[in-house]
C-alpha cells in the first residue's frame, strides 16, 4: 500500500503542482514578460523561464529560485498569494555591475478540459492601444472557440450606443496559454455576422490614392455618409441618395479590419490605427469569415485584440473610414510552437497571402514578396529558384490599405499551382500550454 | 447645262482636290509634327492646319500659305512633288525676331473604301524605340482592321530566328488617319495567338519585388528559363524540370507586354523598355484579346507600335522576363476625337481599368486614381462625391509592373456596378481623317 | 481700517484664489486634458475651461460647474481635497444619449517670483516613452531655465552607470504652466556639455542608407565602437583603432537627438525611438547649443522631454547609433501663445530651419517645404510668388535622419537673406502662466 | 644597311601606320560602337578592336580582318576611302544561326601636338538630346583644354537670340579620344563665366517639393521672372520687383546644370531633361568653377555634352527653371583608364561627392551612399567597417535636383578628415589615345 502510494505520488503529484506563470520584470519602468513554469517536489522548485532551467525552494509563501533570462543568471526571491507572486530578480553578473528589478508574476488558469471548449465574451470595455499591459479579458486555450462581438471604428455597437473612444477600439485581449514569443498564433475567422443595419462611412478620397490631383476639387468632400445595410439581400448602400447614386449597391463582405497581438518588449502600448509585424489595423479585405490569419506572438499568451469591422471595403480604404460597422464574431485559435512569422499571412480556401505593411509602398512590397518566398520555402520546401519561376507567372500583388501611417500591399498565390503544403498547420502543435 | 456643270464643280470639286498632309517642321534639329489639309479651287489654297485656317496660292508646283501654328503666324512656302512637299516655315513675328526654319510634309494616302478594311501586315523590320520619326509600316484608317505578328522581347520570330535586337522590338508604326494630338486612339485587341511551342523567362525576383531580402541567397539566380507552351492543354511548364517544379504548369493567358503610340513634341525617340503617357512596354497583363486600350494620340496619325508579347506573366513581371514569346496578333482601331487621355486605360468585358505609371509606387498609384476619378467623371457623368463613394467600396489595386523606370498600378472597377457609361466609345467619332 | 482691508480684498482676494488646474477626463480609458482657471468669489466659482467660460458653485469641498468643453455643454462635480480634485463630468447633450466620465484635476502650483528662475533637476528616472501620462519633474515657467542632465541613448550616465532601458531614455517631462494645445513651446539650446570621456556607436551602415548596395559585404557589420571623447583638442576616434582609421578624429558637435513634448489627445505614449509633430527622436544635427527649437503644444504644460545627446553626428545617422553619450543640459523655455506649428522648427544664429519628418522622404521634403512656405508667410510676411522666388535660389535641402521610421529631412535659409522677421518671437507672450 | 633599314621598319613602320577607327556597327538599326586601332604591315594587318586582337589583310582599298568583339567570332570585309570605312561585319558562329550586319567606321585624327592644346569652339548647333548618334564638334585629347559656350535653357544666347529649342540645348559634342567604356572621363571645370546681364525664372514651387500642401494657393504661379545679373556686385535679383522682394539679392554662383556623355549601347538618344549613369541634366550646384567632374565613360569617344547653366541655384531647382542664363566655359578633360564610376563624382577643394540619380528619393541616398562607399574603398583604401565610422560622424547628405524626371541627392564628406586619396587622380592615365 505504502508503495502504491509513492507511486501515486511520483506519477501525479507533479503534474498537480505544475503551474505556469506569466512572470513581468519592471526595467526601470518598461516591462518585460517571461513564461515560468514551476514545478515543486516538497520544497524544491525546478522548471524552467522561457525555456532554461530554473531551480530553487519554496518556505511557505516565500520563493527563491534562479536560473537565467536572456542569457544572464538571474536570481528571483518573491512572496506568493495565491495566484499573485512579487518580489525582486537580482543579476549579479552584469557587465556594469549587479542590478535589481522589481518583479510580479500571475499564475495561468488550470485548463479545465481535455476537449476544446467554445468561449462567449460579451465585452464591456474596449482598448484603443495594442497594449502588453492590458489585463486578459478571457484566457484560452489552443482549438478553443470563442464567441464574441467587436463595436465599429467609432465606439458604437450594435444597438448604435456609445461604448468607446473612435479610433478603432478593440475587444480583447484575449490571453492563450501556451503562446510564446517565436510561436505563430492561428487564427480561423469561423463567422463575422454584420448585426446593425448601418454602416458609417465618408465621401473622402484620401491623399495616399490621389496625391494632389483634383486638388481644387475636393474641398468639399469629407461628409459622413451613413450607408444601409440590407441583409436580405446582402448588399449596402448609401442612405436617402439622389442623382447618379440612386440605384447603386455593394454586395456585403464583412471583414474585420482589426486584428492583431501585443507588440514586443520595448514596445509601448501602439495606437489600434497602426500596424506592425504584430498585425494591427491592417484593413486588409481578406480577413473575412472561412479564412485563416497568422500573426508572430510577441508576448507570452499572444494578447490577441479584434476590432474595426467593415461591412465592406475596396482596395485602400480610401474614403478613410469604410463602411464601418459593429459585428457578431466567432473564431477558432491555434498554435504552431517555434515557427516565426514576422510577416502577417492570411490564407483563404484557394489562396495563401502575406501582407507587407511599411511607410513607403516600395519597402511594403518588398515586405509582401520575402514573406511569400518565406512561406513556399518554410512550409513547401520549394528552392529560391523554383520560387522565383512560380512568382514571376502567378504572383499577385494587391494594394490592400492606404489609409494609415504604414501602407499594405498583398502578395497572394493561387493554392492549386503549388505543390501540397508540408505546411505550418501540419506541424506538431505543442503541448506546453495545455498541461 | 452650264448652271449644272458649275453646281456639279462647286460640289465636288474642293472634295476631290481635298488632301491631307504631315507638315514636320524642323526647329533647330527637334521636328514637330502638324495635320494639314489643303483644298485647292484652282490656283487658290484653303484648308488648315492643326484646326486653324491657312489660306494661300498655288503656282504649278511652287504653293504659298499662310496661317496660324502654336498661335504664331507661320509663312509657308515650299516645292511640292507628288506626295512631298518641301521648303521654308517663316515665323515673322517672334518676340525675339523672325525667324526661318525648313520644313517638309507628306502626303497621307486617300482612303480607297468606305467601309472598313483587313490589312495584313508581315513585319520585315521592328523598331527599339517608340519614335514619331520612324516611317509608317502602315496606314490605316479608324474601324479597320490589322492582322499581324510580333517577335519577342529577344527580337526571335515565331521560328526561333532572330529579326531584331534585344530590348521589346516592336511592330509598327500604323498610321492611322486623322489622329491628332489630344485625341483618344482605340485599340480593340481582337486576337493574341501564340504561334510557337515556346517561350523565354528567367528565375530572377527582381530587387524592385524583393528589395535586399535574401539578399545573401539570390546569388545564384538569373539563369535561363526555357518553358515549353503546351497549346492543346493551353499551359506552359518550364523544359526539363526535376524537383518541385515537375508537375507545375500555369495556364496560358497570352497578353501584349508592348503598346504605345509616338511621343509628344519636344520627346526624342523613347526606348521601347520605358513607359509614360504614350503607354509603351505596360506589362499590364490584362491586355489580352477581346480587351480593349485607349491611348492619347501626341503626334498626327498616332504611329501605334506593338510587341513583347508573353505567354503569361504574374503581377510585377517579377522574372524580368516574362515568358517571353511571339505572337500572331489582330487588332481594330479607332478613334475618339478631343478627349485628351492622359492616362492608358483598359476595359474588358467586366472591367474599367486605368494604368498609373511613374518612379514611385505613391505617385503611380496617385495616377492610376485620378485616371479612373476622371473616367468616372467625364464618362459616366458621376460627382466627385459620388465617386468617392463608389472607390471606397469598389477599387481594386494592382501592382502589375516592376520590372521597367516606371513602375504600373492599375485602378479597376467593375462595370456592372456603375451606371452605363454615357461613355467614350458611344461618342460621335470625326469623320476628318475619312475623307 | 476697514476701508483698508476692502481694498487689500479687492487687490489681493481674487489672486489669492485664481487657480490653474489641469483636468483630465477619462473617455472609456483614454485621457484628455484641459487647463481650467478657477476663481472663486465667495461660494460662486467663475472661470474658464480651454477659453470657454465656467461657472458654479462651491461648497466646503464639494463643487459643482459647468461650462462647454470641445464645444458640448459639460457638468462637472467633484470633491476638492488640497491640489487633487475628483469627480465626473456628465454631458447632457450627446447626441447619442447623454454620457458621463470620470474625472481628476491637479492644481498647478503657484508661481513664486516674477523673475525667471533657474531650476536644478538631477534626474532619477527617465522616460521611454513620449507621454503625456508621466508626472512631470519639474514645474516651470516661460522664460525659466533649466540645468538638467541626460543619459546616454543605451541608459548609460556620465558614470557610466546604468540608470535606465536602452531606446532613448529621457529626462523629464517639464511641465510649462501656460502651454496649451495650440501653443508654440521655444526651447534655447543655451549650454550642452559632454560630461564624460567615450561614447558608443556602431560600424554599421544602415539599410536606409545604403539599400541592397554591398549587399553580401555588409555581413560582418554591425560590431560596437567606442569612441573617445577628447574634451581638450575638441575631437573624438575611435579607441585603440590600428589600420586606416589610427589618425582619425572628428570635431565633436554635441546635439540633442531627442527633444519632444507629450503627442496629444488620442495618441498613447509613443516609443521614444519615435518622431513626430510632437519632435521626438529627432536626431538633427542642428540641435546644438546656441540654437533655438519650437514645438506645437499638445497638451496642457508641454510636457517637454529631453534625451539621446551625441557628441557628432553625420547627416542621416548612418551608423544607427550617432556618437552616443551622457550630457549636461541647459535650457530655457519661453511660449508664443495662439501660434500653432505642426512641424518642427530650429533657429541658429544664421539660418532659419524646418524639420519634415514621415515614412517617405518624398513626403518628408514636401512638409519641409510647406513648413519653410509657412514660416515665411506667418512671421516674415512674404507672399507665395516671393516665397518661390527666395526658395529657387536660396533653400537647401538636407537629409538628416534616416535611422527611424520616419526620416527627416531639413529645409534650411540663411537669415541674411532675409527681412527681418516680424517673428513669432517678438510677438506678446501670454501672461496667463504666470499668475 | 639593310639590318638597320630593317630595324628603323621594325621600330617605327607600325606606328607611322597605326590608326584608331570608331567603328559602327549596325544591328538591326541600333548602332554598337568600338575602338578600333590597326597596324599595317605591307598588306598584313593587326591591332585590336576593343581590346581584342584582330588581323587581315589589306589589298588596296578593300579590307578584310576577323576578330572577336563582344565574345563572338566577326569577319569584317570593307572598303575604305580616306577617313571612311564601310562594310559588313560577319557573325558566322552565333547560337541561332550566322549573321551579317552592314558597319561603317570613322578615322580618328591624329594628335599634331604632345603638349595639351587649348581648343576654342564657338557652337552653332547644339543638341537637344544625349546623343552617342550626333558626330562631334570637336575631336580632342586628355589635358586638353575647351574654351566655348552655352546657351540657356530656353535656347538663348548671351545676345538674347534664340539658337536653338527650349530643353536644355547642349554645347557638343566633344570627343575625347582614347575614351572607352569602362574609363572615367574627368572634366575639370576652369571658368564658368556669366556673359550676359539677365537670367530667366518662374515664381513656382514645383510639386516634387511642395506637394498638395497650399495647393488652394499656387494657382496663381508659374509666372515668369527676368532677374537681373549685376556682375559688379556680384548678386541676382528680380527686374522691377515692388513688396517685400525689393532689397532681396542673391549672391551670384554660377554653375553648370548640364553636363553628360552619351548613354551607352542600346540605349537611344536621351532627352536633356533627364538624367542616368551619364551624368545629364544632373543640375548640381557644386558644378561650379574650380571643382571637377567624373563620368562613367560609355561609348567610344565618350561625346561630352555640357549646357543649362545657371547664374545660381537653390537646392532641389524648385522653381523648375533656376536663374537661366548662358555662359563662357573652359574646361579641361582627362581619362582615368580601366576605373569604371557608374555614378557621378563630383570634387571640390574640400569636399568629395557622389550624386545619386533615380526615381526615388530613397533609392537616389542609396546610389549616393553606395557611390561614397565605392570611392572610398577604391581610391583611398579604407575597409567597410572603417568606412562606415567615417560616415557615420561625417556624411552630408544634400537633395540638390527635384526638377527632373529622376531626383538627385548628394551624399558629400569634407577632404580634411580622410587620408591622403591614393586616388583616381594619381593613377597613370593612358597613353593610348595619344599616338
Amino acid at each position: 500500500m505504502k508503495y502504491l502510494l509513492m507511486l501515486v505520488t511520483l506519477l501525479f503529484a507533479p503534474l498537480i503542482s505544475a503551474e505556469q506563470w506569466i512572470v513581468k520584470i519592471d526595467f526601470w519602468g518598461v516591462p518585460a514578460y517571461f513564461t515560468m513554469n514551476i514545478e515543486y517536489s516538497e520544497n524544491k522548485i525546478s522548471g524552467d523561464i522561457d525555456g532554461e532551467n530554473i531551480s530553487g525552494f519554496k518556505n511557505k509563501n516565500e520563493i527563491d529560485f534562479s536560473g537565467n533570462t536572456n542569457g544572464q543568471l538571474t536570481q528571483f526571491k518573491a512572496t506568493v498569494e495565491r495566484d499573485c507572486m512579487m518580489g525582486i530578480a537580482h543579476y549579479p553578473n552584469e557587465s556594469n555591475g549587479a542590478q535589481t528589478h522589481n518583479f510580479t508574476a500571475k499564475l495561468v488558469p488550470q485548463k479545465t478540459s481535455n476537449e476544446p471548449v467554445v468561449h462567449t465574451y460579451l465585452p464591456d470595455n474596449y482598448s484603443n492601444t495594442w497594449d502588453a499591459d492590458r489585463d486578459p479579458v478571457l484566457t484560452i486555450w489552443p482549438r478553443d472557440q470563442v464567441v464574441t462581438k467587436t463595436i465599429d471604428s467609432g465606439g458604437f455597437d450594435e444597438h448604435g450606443n456609445i461604448k468607446a473612444l473612435f479610433g478603432n477600439p478593440q475587444t480583447g485581449p484575449f490571453f492563450i496559454v501556451g503562446a510564446e514569443p517565436g510561436d505563430t498564433l492561428v487564427i480561423h475567422i469561423n463567422k463575422l455576422e454584420l448585426n446593425r443595419d448601418y454602416a458609417d462611412s465618408l465621401d473622402t478620397i484620401i491623399e495616399k490614392a490621389l496625391g494632389s490631383y483634383f486638388a481644387n476639387e475636393t474641398t468639399g468632400l469629407g461628409r459622413a455618409i451613413k450607408w444601409v445595410i440590407n441583409h436580405e439581400k446582402g448588399v449596402a448602400y448609401p442612405e436617402n441618395v439622389t442623382g447618379m447614386l440612386k440605384d447603386f449597391s455593394v454586395p456585403l463582405r464583412p471583414m474585420l479590419g482589426g486584428i492583431g497581438v501585443a507588440p514586443g518588449f520595448g514596445w509601448p502600448a501602439i495606437s489600434t490605427g497602426d500596424t506592425g509585424s504584430f498585425g494591427g489595423n491592417m484593413d486588409f479585405p481578406e480577413i473575412i469569415e472561412g479564412n485563416t490569419v497568422y500573426l508572430a506572438v510577441q508576448r507570452p499568451g499572444a494578447l490577441l485584440y479584434i476590432g474595426d469591422a467593415h461591412a465592406a471595403q475596396g482596395d485602400g480604404e480610401t474614403t478613410q473610414f469604410a463602411l464601418e460597422t459593429s459585428m457578431d464574431v466567432t473564431f477558432t485559435v491555434d498554435l504552431i510552437k517555434g515557427n516565426s512569422l514576422r510577416i502577417p499571412r492570411v490564407e483563404s480556401p484557394e489562396q495563401i497571402m502575406v501582407l507587407g505593411q511599411a511607410g513607403t509602398m516600395e519597402d511594403a512590397i518588398n515586405q509582401a514578396t520575402a514573406g511569400m518566398v518565406a512561406w513556399l520555402q518554410q512550409d513547401y520546401g520549394y528552392s529560391l529558384s523554383e520560387i522565383a519561376q512560380i512568382l514571376g507567372v502567378a504572383i499577385q500583388y494587391d494594394v490592400v490599405n492606404l489609409a494609415g501611417r504604414n501602407v499594405g500591399i498583398a502578395a497572394k498565390l493561387e493554392k492549386d499551382l503549388l505543390s501540397p503544403s508540408k505546411g505550418i498547420l501540419s506541424r506538431q502543435t505543442s503541448n506546453k500550454g495545455k498541461k
